[in-house]
């Protein structure tokens, strides 16, 4: 099988106990461990990779984040999934070719505005018929449509994880919010839908009205995996909480060393 | 005082129970936790950001490698100097050129090939007068002519700290040529030297033998960083030390998501 083909593979057939985990690293170095302790598979986090490149989250810009994809796609032999975030407004023919010149297999798109224009200009601009105003999400009909030409233009060869942002951006009703967007994104051409912050108690009812794979983000100290499994997730993310936790490994290291 | 007068201020008048310690980061996010835990500069190790890039030490591209440096320089306010090896076969000017458009204020350059061509073409090419066959040492007199083109070009704008491999090289006298070496260095403007891989037991005969700051690399579990001051260190870094002990920290982290 290709490197698409197996990481598609791997979002099916799966039983609740045993979820698709998949480390986020956002270099090549963390890269390398992830795939050492056996994952069979990374994605990477946009907000991991900026902050190892010195950006704000949103800010990074796109060729040092396909840059940083490449290294780390060159650094392992597992399949890896990109996050590359809203797309850098590339028009969705130029994405793709940007996103398999990495080496990449998959990625995620978001469907709102980095947080910090969220109450700015994105918001406004996501304020239409479908979208939810103040919140920077995109209007779900338009965002499919958008989707649906990534797929067009990508075929088979990238696995496509579509984030819901329902539960990050405030809206009215995030779980039934969510379970609609799912359904377009599906329709689409998604192989795959995140609705990122949802939290532990929702998922069953996220799962029974979502068809497909579901990501789910696990935050420090909540479910563990194999629980996060049992409620409905099929592949389970960090965001950039796994470089979180190794920057605070590395605070001890230098506090140590003062 | 301007950044680099900063770091090189930093170099003289401290008491020998107060030696310069200097982390190496290798990431922006990894420079930023070492200027957060107080330390008035930094400097990387060309192997560590080899790790995180995803090549092997030596082998990093030089395009590559000011590229992270500068985004280590862009992400601190703290002087910043650069492990560039053995200037990647540039002229100085070039070489000066390309270091100072990082923002960083000081290098590191070495003296000997990369360790994977020592025993192959490189040790060959080091054979010349005053040079070691077999261990891959430069002809110590060329690399001093050398040093001295470096400082003639970047004037006082860089903090130059020359490498000696004698020890890492197996000079025949690896002290006895560490100070001649020195010596030279010194003369052709070096700042400080750097006999990598010296033992704590030679090194008050080199800090006897040698004029000025003196920088040392700390291995795990040698001598406390006061102890290496009062040996004669007066510069201490730590070469990929910290970001192997990241990674170690990391693969515990990946080990537990297991």
């Amino acid at each position: 099988m290709s490197a698409v083909e197996t990481f598609r593979a791997l979002h099916h057939g799966r039983s609740p106990a045993d979820p698709l985990v998949l480390p986020g690293p956002w270099d090549a170095a963390s890269a390398r461990v992830f795939e050492e302790a056996g994952f069979p598979a990374l994605a990477t986090p946009s907000a991991g990779v900026a902050a190892s490149l010195g950006y704000e989250d949103g800010r990074t810009p796109a060729e040092e984040m396909f840059a940083a994809v490449a290294r780390i796609v060159r650094s392992v032999s597992v399949p890896v999934s990109a996050d590359i975030e809203g797309g850098y407004g590339m028009a969705p023919k130029e994405l793709v070719e940007r996103l398999l010149a990495t080496g990449a297999v998959g990625c995620n798109l978001e469907e709102s505005e980095p947080a910090d224009s969220g109450s700015g200009a994105g918001a406004a601009a996501g304020a239409g018929a479908g979208g939810r105003a103040g919140t920077g999400l995109k209007d779900a009909a338009r965002h499919a449509d958008w989707l649906a030409e990534v797929r067009a233009v990508a075929g088979e060869e990238v696995v496509l994880n579509a984030r819901i942002d329902t539960f990050i951006r405030g809206a009215a009703d995030p779980v039934g919010e969510a379970i609609e967007r799912a359904r377009l994104y599906v329709d689409a051409g998604a192989d795959c839908v995140y609705p990122i912050g949802a939290p532990a108690e929702v998922l069953p009812r996220l799962r029974a009205g979502i068809e497909g794979p579901v990501n789910v983000g696990a935050p420090p100290g909540g479910p563990s995996l194999r629980e996060w499994g049992e409620l409905g997730a099929t592949r389970i993310t960090f965001g950039p909480g796994l470089q979180r936790r190794a920057t605070a490994a590395l605070r001890e290291i230098a506090d140590q060393l003062r």
